[in-house]
């Protein structure tokens, strides 16, 4: 990380190219807020991004770089130095006239990959601060033969790190997930009260940081009315989510919990919680995205890369139309600028 | 049903004496907007809403009448006619000294069942033209021996209905479901395409009759990203729920999906929604309480009974202390009113 005086370097990888991605990491790129908060710097191919800034008439605000190529070895870093300034990195990945806009195929997908694998290294070799990811397509993923359904899971595999999860952030509410993509009939197999612990650990240090106070977490149960006393499901709220629970406030953590899913999420309930930690995908995104659409950030605890997301996928419907919006990129940007800068002190 | 230039007469159920039950219906009771769209009639215990208006200081508004005991046959009505003003109907069931406020008690959930047939009794009989039923509370229903988890099951069971299902009703979000109270593990087995024709069917019905024209229907996914083409789950979408909605689209209901569920509830999408079928509980009832947690109404469709429920439970940390707030009950009321006036031809 840079001196706490410099701005922080956050590379933004542009996702897939026949989705929103390009245009709205070069509409981010004109925002007043993101260039006062950071050094932003695309990893994606730079035609590309010219194709898509003529033809939906946005302004290229920073130079194309090509990505370094100078060492012959294969993990030669795609930056050799830190920037000083806003840039487009090309990475010569995929030609402008070699994919369809708005059409899932294998190679867009693995354009995709392969900007985040650029990132990672460039965020590794200590020449950007964090990484901001733009939305990639996991059918095309698929098609392309990646093994990851996710970015959570990509960077998860390259960080080396046994102990991780997703949050979900927001002003208005926060989730992390102990549990993510997965199919819904996998979900009570994958509960246990180790990884539940683990995710209000993770949880817990996460909002520390941000809030720079001990958080309030809630944690959600797994059935209807939270099992209602073991009327409903197999008692997974009493055998395997009270134990994390008892054991996380032995640690000293602010926990309740479990809470019945459906009156986790109402109004005042939420005044009082910095965040939930939630058992399956949906039972925290349904809420995320109904509350917070607009300013939701995905990002991964328990990394030792800073990396944050947009909250919504490629939008194929609407892919180079100029009809995306930039918001959701912007806040990601926000939100991995803070962290990147923060005090280890966890205030700000 | 009365003569259309009659005020409905709405059966209240007290609910669950040691809840909240008896204050919200006293205070709804006093309401203006209550009064003007029926006749309320609460069915409970007199002397112990007598005591709750005494000790929280609120005006018991109808006079207290006991329940006809003139037939000597257990199938007596709770009413031998139709009340042209608003009635406390002593059923006479449970002392006023004998539970305990805010105790989870077999005797106050038999007592809250025991209502809840009367005022079935008194809707099949032609007596009230629908109930609206204060919280009950499962764990007290156990207790006490009784074998339906709710007031749907209930209704469902004495209404001799096979094709049923609850709907969760707001202004701003509208919920029905195909399965309601059971375990989260269960729910992919309860899941079949008959099932859910059957509820697409039930929604259209039900919100043809509140809107008044053909409503626009979403179908829930059931995996994350509704499986995102076969990656997640296994493959409920395109083996269960998409069968169901082509089956639906050929008896020209406008219905889409399966969408993921939760993008489902993104602002703009609820805009274009008039009910979203939803795969299980908290899939519903997680946005419906954290967008519409006062004003939502509970109710069953495809029933001979129109019934409606406040969306809150017993509540039983401010019972009897005269925090709780009437206004779920009352849009339950509210709603029952307008079903119950309906004009057949789908329009008020």
């Amino acid at each position: 990380m840079g001196l706490m005086s410099e701005k922080p370097i956050i590379a933004i990888t542009m996702g897939d190219p026949a989705g929103v991605g390009p245009e709205v990491c070069l509409k981010a790129m004109l925002d007043r807020s993101v260039l006062e908060a950071c050094i932003p710097v695309i990893f994606g191919d730079g035609p590309i991004l010219e194709r898509c800034a003529d033809e939906l008439g946005i302004v290229r605000q920073a130079p194309i770089c090509k990505a370094s190529r100078s060492s012959p070895t294969p993990s030669a870093l795609p930056l050799t130095e830190r920037p000083k300034e806003p840039l487009i990195l090309d990475l010569e990945v995929l030609k402008p006239d070699h994919f369809v806009p708005a059409q899932v195929d294998a190679h867009t997908g693995m354009a995709s990959y392969q900007f985040i694998q650029r990132a990672i290294d460039a965020a590794l070799g200590g020449m950007v601060d964090a990484v901001t990811t733009a939305p990639i397509n996991k059918k095309a993923l698929s098609l392309a033969g990646i093994p990851y359904p996710g970015h959570t899971e990509m960077f998860a595999a390259r960080s080396a790190s046994e102990s991780w999860c997703m949050m979900q952030y927001s002003e208005v509410i926060t989730c992390t997930f102990v549990t993510v993509h997965i199919g819904y009939a996998e979900v009570p197999t994958h509960l246990n009260t180790q990884r539940i612990l683990e995710v209000i650990r993770l949880s817990a240090d996460g909002l520390q940081r941000i809030r720079g106070r001990q958080p309030r977490i809630v944690v959600c149960g797994l059935n209807p009315h939270a099992g209602e006393n073991g009327l409903f499901g197999n008692q997974e709220e009493e055998n395997i989510i009270e134990p994390a629970i008892l054991a996380a406030r032995a640690e000293g953590y602010q926990v309740e919990g479990p809470i019945p899913p459906d009156t986790a999420f109402l109004p005042q309930k939420r005044q009082d919680c910095d965040v939930y930690v939630c058992m399956y995908h949906d039972q925290g995104h349904i809420p995320v995205k109904a509350l917070a659409f607009d300013t939701a950030v995905n990002t991964t605890l328990g990394l030792p890369i800073i990396r944050t997301s947009v909250d919504h996928g490629t939008a194929l419907d609407i892919a180079w139309k100029g009809l995306a919006r930039e918001s959701s990129l912007i806040s990601a940007i926000q939100l991995a600028a803070k962290l990147a800068r923060k005090d280890p002190s966890g205030a700000y």
